[in-house]
């Protein structure tokens, strides 16, 4: 099966019949479902886990709740946002048992307690085919409104937290049955410290969750700021060793990092980093923001062609 | 595949991992996501469709549009609110291709329109498995409470909306390549107008979406509320002519009629149901509530013995 053009056919089909201001063009990974006094957006996300492509039938039942939990969190903090509460809708194979059941809502209930969510209704359905877990998460942003990926501004810097290609290399290694960290954040994966949201909403002017890989959600950016994005890939925090820039290309195109991309003025930069360290977080400046509409990476000075293959698609 | 145990599972794992005011206990179908000015309930459902199981892989795609919203609006209507805000989130299988995705938005924006909600967000992923649609809608309240299931009070009418049993004989219709309106029903519900969350939130104790069957939502509604639910038989608006008790309890096993099952005081009952009637919604009263925690079903004044099978589960 090929891949799925989500982008095109949201551009294509579903942004014509959501026109509403709260739909924010579809643009980004949040909607926004009402103000909460005092002037702060109510937002909300949701993301969608299928076995076999986001997950494997093998994976503990406990990671398979952690993971849906966290995806979607990921999506509220990197707006700014708390994440408050959960809907939850399970399609049920026969292989997924009570047992496993049972051991899904363990990771998922202790999830939700360390996230401070609340789950408050879903669904449960039966299927003839793989188990597919859907979320709805809200979320309280921190300041007026959601810190957007079309915020943008030249000059400013452009940041990371944590690290780059975990989830490609965890992927590879959640394959190939090899337990690594990268596997276990293939399954589980570390997102940033709730402290995040305050430090986007404090500093940043763009931020986007990186789902699809450093140089997909580097280019959601550019576009939609109408900015170029200028990434120097040797200041990158990969998640290993990288030996070649083909390499880190690899990196950067793989799925499932969950850490969070950000411009803020250069100005900020400072004080964004040592209030991110005091969280536990680490920010790391990996370029910045110029005039045009292109992404342009470069290795030690050189200019990299940009890959064809932009991001992770999760196809199969 | 057996069914799923739905309330089985729900009641054993979901609810103590769900313990926030706001999850209502989940005995509702939706749950508080905050409170907005005037001291008004911003509320949420989810439901998912799965092919082969709640819908079938012939059917016209704009029909599973207007499917996913519908069943999730009558939901928020039978709280007592307005809808207002919807995220949607699609697994897509390899067969449903860029043209059958463009004939479902068109469906689904016709029915936006129709029902005055906006879309504002979602997720696209692909599956190897079934078509999976799933939907988030939230919804105003018009009165300081959602209209839960547990309001029951004894001495109360027990009213439904429009007629009981379309969408059991849809389904059969549908399966069997009959084109029919029950089989339309079954593909596009027919729900209640608008106004009925105007005529819950005005008059009703108690309500429920009857989306699994008249029989297992009045055990629904009596369980939560503590009270014994009292059906006439005779009186339920039947679909299609019943020619025996054994097919009133057919119809009223049968899962998909979306309409209301609701309980209001005997001296509001004129009222609501005149208030209804303006709006084009037929209410009929079809029993009674009482003391004990037992449904108690009649036909011309004789016991009928509940059946077995509670109601309908979507299973294969």
């Amino acid at each position: 099966m090929g891949p799925v053009s989500e982008f095109d056919w949201i551009s294509k089909y579903l942004k014509p019949i959501a026109t509403s201001e709260g739909a924010m063009s579809l643009e980004n990974d949040v909607g926004i479902l009402a103000s909460l006094p005092p002037d702060r957006p109510l937002i909300a996300t949701m993301d969608t886990l299928v076995e076999g492509v986001h997950f494997f039938r093998g994976d503990p039942p406990e990671t398979l709740g952690k993971k849906i939990l966290r995806v979607n969190v990921s999506d509220i903090l990197c707006n700014g946002a708390v994440p408050k509460d959960a809907l939850l809708s399970v399609a049920l194979p026969d292989w997924f048992d009570e047992p496993r059941f049972e051991r899904f809502c363990g990771g998922l209930g202790h999830d939700l307690a360390q996230w401070n969510v609340k789950l408050v209704g879903g669904d449960l359905v039966s299927t003839p085919g793989p188990l597919v877990l859907t979320m709805t998460v809200t979320g309280s942003c921190l300041s007026p409104n959601p810190v957007a990926r079309s915020g943008a501004m030249v000059g400013d810097a452009v940041c990371v937290s944590g690290t780059i290609g975990a989830g490609y290399q965890g992927l590879d290694d959640a394959k190939a049955g090899r337990d690594s960290p990268f596997a276990r954040h293939f399954r589980v994966p570390d997102i940033p410290a709730p402290e995040i949201a305050e430090i986007l909403s404090a500093h940043a002017n763009a931020a986007i969750d990186i789902s699809d890989g450093l140089i997909a959600e580097a280019i959601h950016v550019g576009r939609a700021s109408r900015k170029a994005i200028c990434l120097d890939m040797e200041t990158v925090p990969w998640a290993r060793n990288c030996a070649s820039v083909a390499d880190m290309i690899e990196l950067g195109t793989g799925g499932d990092d969950y850490q969070v991309l950000m411009t803020l003025p250069e100005s900020k930069l400072d004080i964004a980093i040592k209030d991110a360290a005091s969280a536990g977080i680490r920010l790391t400046r990996i370029g910045h923001v110029a005039a045009g509409d292109e992404l342009q990476l470069k290795h030690r000075g050189k200019i990299v062609p940009v890959p064809a293959k932009l991001g992770f698609v999760h196809g199969n």
